[in-house]
């Protein structure tokens, strides 16, 4: 089955971008998933083909107007997808989203540009607001295809192993561990010396303790919660969850 | 001044993709930021070309060389640039992290694939590691679009109103109130009627409370620091902070 997005932006020349290359091209080349790019600039009802206006009640900046935006998505076929529209007003995206939209028949995803899109139509229309991390975009382009790029490698046949999915940062609740290759000794760095030893349990041991060094320096706040849900002592919580 | 930006890639079609639009494409021609993607593929010591091998120690996948990505770097100018690795281990990105980027001289970015880069090359050739958020990517293309974004947008004379910097989202700790504009009425939906009566203030108390509300009701994680940082007293704090 096919993973069908179709995204509504005002700038389609942004794409396919990063998700016309590697191996996210070739699941779209092989019919795992479709890319449908519609111009917002045809739904204006604006003479001048303004998509925009000022925000009601003042203030800087300019508006997606939702009459435009309406008639946008009325033009699509009249089916279930989630309808995601990328925000940094949205709750934060996470994997396990990621895992649930990736999982359905596909997505639409709209991309706000100046102060955002007039709210009625997001709520109207029923999208659900994401916001891919906590910072400011020009526009919700890179942040759709953010969101298409983790849909679609998480799909069945996209990658090419599908083991390297399992031990990967957020999908156990730790960061990764390091990773290494050869040569041996490249510019008088060595490679850890445990990773030569051939002993696959003392090297899995040795991954999960650089997993849990890095989560608890990197992210104090993954690591407290794997404590929590792996349930840790107490006191060894609160000696190594700070 | 100029912020100048390279970028070191399996995959420089990526590219410019979404920075090719808009208001981010415009600043380039305006020479207000420069682009610089380098193939990483001509840096293989590989008679076949590639770039990477085996994970040290076992495992899934494939791991990115770091004598590739090392004569790769090497090959730049050598500047104080700072050097960025766009990676799911990385700590997580945020706009204070983005204005101390966007503050310098510009960037180097470090585009991941497969499991990711020999940790080598990331340490002995200083690069910071970043996350844009908690989800996997196929690669670190889109993430570096992300980055350079939110970036170059903050620069001086990017964006046409640079007041529309200071009421956004993430700048104040609060996620941004909700926007509207004409028509007053669309299929059914009037405009909320207080900004429409022209009083400032009233039109201020009340997006500031829907900007509270917003942000309680989304990102709890980021309204109890607003109500530790604004010293709310803690009868209301446990009582609104939930």
């Amino acid at each position: 089955m096919t993973f069908d997005v179709t995204v509504l932006s005002m700038f389609p020349e942004a794409f396919p971008g990063p998700l016309g290359v590697s191996l996210i091209d070739r699941a779209r080349e092989d019919g795992l998933w479709q890319l449908d790019v519609v111009d917002l600039k045809p739904f204006s009802s604006d003479a001048r083909g303004f998509l925009d206006d000022t925000p009601a009640g003042g203030g800087p900046g300019q508006v997606m107007r939702a009459d435009v935006i309406g008639a946008a998505v009325d033009s699509l076929p009249d089916d279930d997808r989630p309808r995601v529209y990328l925000s940094a007003r949205g709750r934060r995206l996470d994997q396990a989203t990621v895992r649930r939209l990736a999982a359905g028949p596909g997505l639409v995803a709209l991309c706000g540009r100046f102060e955002g899109v007039d709210q009625r139509v997001i709520e109207a229309r029923g999208f659900e607001e994401w916001s891919i991390g906590d910072y400011v975009l020009a526009g919700g382009e890179v942040a759709a295809q953010v969101l298409i790029e983790a849909c679609v490698r998480t799909r069945p046949h996209v990658l090419g192993q599908e083991a390297s999915l399992a031990e990967e940062s957020y999908e156990n609740g730790l960061l990764e561990y390091p990773q290494y290759t050869r040569p041996r000794e490249w510019d008088g760095h060595l490679l850890p010396d445990v990773l030569l030893t051939g002993d696959h349990k003392k090297i899995a041991g040795w991954r999960q303790q650089m997993s849990e060094r890095t989560t608890r320096e990197r992210r104090p706040d993954l690591w407290r919660q794997h404590c929590q849900a792996t349930g840790r002592p107490v006191e060894e919580q609160s000696d190594e969850c700070d």
